[in-house]
């Protein structure tokens, strides 16, 4: 069976996906209000974090649906080592998740369903696990930016949704960057314009 | 009157503007054929450069409307260099044109209502005296790559129309890179997606 392999991100229109001086205190660095603060009113996206509300609207679908279609989840150290503390107990991922790492480290299960596994044999290694572990479903690449930037540089990623919102940040974390990508050609999935976004879906071409 | 300073570029998913290596013999740089062939296809394209033929769909409209809207025109030196060959006697711009340059030049008056003016002293001055030739029509900020980013870095650019091709070029001319622009927040005007590509037209709020 083929799983396919997604990245799924919050994008500036000049293609930020956080701003400048990223930390672990500052997770999506300076002035990335605009890149995030949209998805926190979102229903779907507070179901997942534990909380109650949040508005019922396209943009609340497109991450439900997001999260329906994910089997298994691939994400970097510095990622992991910022959620950490907010997902708490019970993280939204409710999959297994595969953490890129130098520092091997015992696997931690969560409630809800999600585990984490330290992977430190490298990405083609994290993403096979993933595929393994992804059943029927996707597997995400959820980020931050190199992890992403490296799946793109190997031509692993099959499926590329970006969520843009109308905001240049300037000197932020661009996806774009580093690496030549491994594929180039995309063709166009979808587009779903709401007032808070311009979603865009790309397929990346064989 | 206040006439609106517009932007209206093809664009790859990865923010490039034209490919690596652009020089006078190569204007779109390598590989940049997803950028720009789409383009030479359209009847509204093809008939502002005295061609016949070509298609007539929602692309070629949005391009005519982008035509039709413009009074005056600013450009780099190496947009007009590379340009100036191909565009012959009778330019497809149709309207004053003011060209960027450190070298003064005489006036260069074209058939078909096109003339080229070189001015000297600096982007401000180039706009005023676009806004001036304009009429009620626009100004638009034709190119390059840096001559546009002067503009947004100086947050003198009203209107920022985006042709995203579904392609990715790695290392091209990137139009976010350079100077932080001189305004951030924008508002989703309007998103066309055609088979071709998605048309992403946007507004600087003040």
């Amino acid at each position: 069976m083929t799983v396919t392999v997604t990245a799924d991100l919050a994008i500036t229109l000049d293609g930020c996906l956080a701003g400048p001086d990223v930390s672990l205190d500052n997770p999506g660095g300076d002035g990335a209000e605009p890149l995030f603060d949209w998805i926190h009113t979102l229903a779907s996206w507070r179901e997942r974090q534990g909380m109650t509300g949040g508005v019922e609207n396209r943009d609340s679908e497109l991450i439900r649906e997001w999260f329906d279609a994910t089997g298994a989840v691939v994400m970097g150290r510095t990622m992991y080592d910022t959620g950490e503390e907010f997902w708490g107990d019970n993280p939204p991922f409710r999959t297994p998740v595969f953490v890129l790492t130098h520092r091997p480290r015992p696997a931690l299960v969560k409630e809800g369903g999600t585990t984490f596994t330290f992977v430190t044999d490298g990405i083609h290694s994290a993403l096979a696990r993933a595929k393994a572990a992804a059943g029927d479903r996707n597997v995400d690449i959820a980020g931050g930016a190199s992890t992403v930037r490296q799946y793109l540089g190997a031509g692993l990623i099959d499926e590329l949704q970006l969520h843009v919102v109308p905001a240049l940040l300037g000197d932020g974390l661009r996806l774009f960057e580093g690496p030549r990508p491994g594929r180039n050609a995309l063709e166009q999935v979808r587009v779903v314009e709401t007032p808070l976004a311009t979603h865009l879906k790309y397929r990346f071409l064989r």
